[in-house]
């Protein structure tokens, strides 16, 4: 669990000003969500769940991206206009970059071992790879992951217990907590 | 935050050899849902919940609760027999404590202030109580507050951010965590 | 197909103002299902199906109808008490009877050889029993059976194709049909 | 409800071996549902429900067609590739026609006054448009819809009530029906 997580490559950004890296993200956790727009499971289960994580967690705290791993029917979906009308479409608002392509295919799946699409990486604040899982996770391990590395960054940033409580309190209501 | 909640009053216990208390329950996080085996809610969401977070998480890390806290129909649910029979058709499995009445209701369900079922009450390892919330909960949500408890009291417990990393490797499987 | 179908053997009505029969009924197709407070199957997908099918079809077409045929947990879900809680609590508002009892358990259930709950049974205008299932009917099913049925006895009772006309004209929107 | 709809106008046919006209499929009543490959309400409810319908009705009774009515984002959705690698992962099988385009955009859209997608048409034996519908119609009404037409066309083919008892009968399991 010592070193950093292979960086992305990236061909183009969508919903986002400037490119990211995953470097550039240290300090934050990271959820990475990779897919396709023509895989149904990526549709119906893992991007909406990358869209609850987005809705769920501060942005100062997790970032959200998507990860365009085109490995079949380029023609289709392998375009910029193609997944820009997708995400409107979709609603899709956080930060999605096309992985690069080389005679191989997509570079960054590559680099990662992905099996296929959905493949979910969550990254903690040190840029490291906590969890990799292809298909669907559940929402309530990923909830418990994401907060795992959240409270494992704070620790190592802040020194104690004392940053845990912060995210804790994070996920409870004012009425909720005491 | 400082002081541990209120003990539970109860009646009855089932799915468990001898009663339980909160106060036996120190250095393991709790999650509680107070129920009503009618309560259409409780039994299409904070149950099945429960049962999630059940399977979830271990045993000795996250004590899974039912509290039987009736308030209304009283003659249609409030004996052993029928909550017996519920339990064993919606294969229930963990312990379930009912709620001790007296001349106004139910006396848990009183002193914790609930406004209704389900309600769900997650206590850290200290037994203090860091969630309570009325209504459903999220699963992503209720598995970062319950991260977020089990991480804390491994802090408090073992002085630093080692057990924090312990906490995360849970939610990560072999294959998927570097 | 040629003959009426076991009149039902009710010991108490709840949703109705007097006792309802099966004869009663004749000129209107029936659905009946035939279900036990406790059966999670029916909690979750036979009686809301039953609602969806009263919200959807006209009060003098299908008359629909809840049979509560308690062979198992008596104690818990045999009382009129109980099942009245049950009715109030997911907002039943339909007829349901209670299956009378003898020595060897619910009377209509054991006339119809039902194999337990929830059980589906659909009855023409005729009172002949057209559909007759145990477990889950998908609703575009139950719905196309719904309707064979009120066409079947429509036809019998007008003679012509007229009426099937306006047995697709009920399932029609004004501005959705020529 | 005298005259036949309007002819459909397709640039291109996916899943047929042959090109496919309303016409051509008098005698059977047809489900047609349009939509676009990028709308969420149609992959996520207009599709799968006409799967259903495809898996429900026998072929010969009922004609399950898509319609690709492509009026946004046609450089993402509308050339035949993309959609042909869309149905391929989504498992269409049934037989889907590219709406032809004019100046105006998509012809048979417009001369049908669709509103947008998913609309889903219900047309008679005789081709005689019996429901129209923008967004989501309930399985249970659809069905019963369908079998509305097919009850109605049968006794128009028929004269009489006797096709009618064979619509029911469909819908009937061997065991469910006397």
């Amino acid at each position: 669990m010592s070193d950093a997580a292979p960086e992305w490559a990236i061909a183009h950004w969508l919903n986002t000003h400037a490119p990211i890296t995953l470097a550039s993200l240290r300090g934050r956790a990271v959820l990475a969500v990779a897919f396709q727009m023509l895989c149904p499971g990526c549709v119906s289960q893992g991007l909406p769940q990358a869209q609850r994580a987005r809705a769920m967690f501060a942005e100062g705290d997790l970032a959200v991206i998507g990860l365009h791993t085109v490995f079949e029917h380029h023609e289709a979906q392998g375009s910029a206009a193609a997944l820009s009308a997708f995400l409107h479409e979709y609603r899709i608002h956080f930060p999605v970059g096309i992985d690069a392509q080389d005679a191989h295919g997509p570079i960054t799946m590559r680099a990662y071992g992905m099996r296929g699409t959905p493949t979910t990486l969550l990254y903690d604040r040190a840029g490291r790879l906590r969890l990799h899982e292809f298909g669907h996770v559940e929402d309530m391990r990923l909830g418990a992951a994401i907060m795992a590395v959240l409270g494992d960054g704070r620790a190592t940033a802040g020194g104690g217990g004392g940053g845990d409580g912060e995210a804790a309190a994070e996920v409870c209501r004012p009425e909720g907590c005491t």
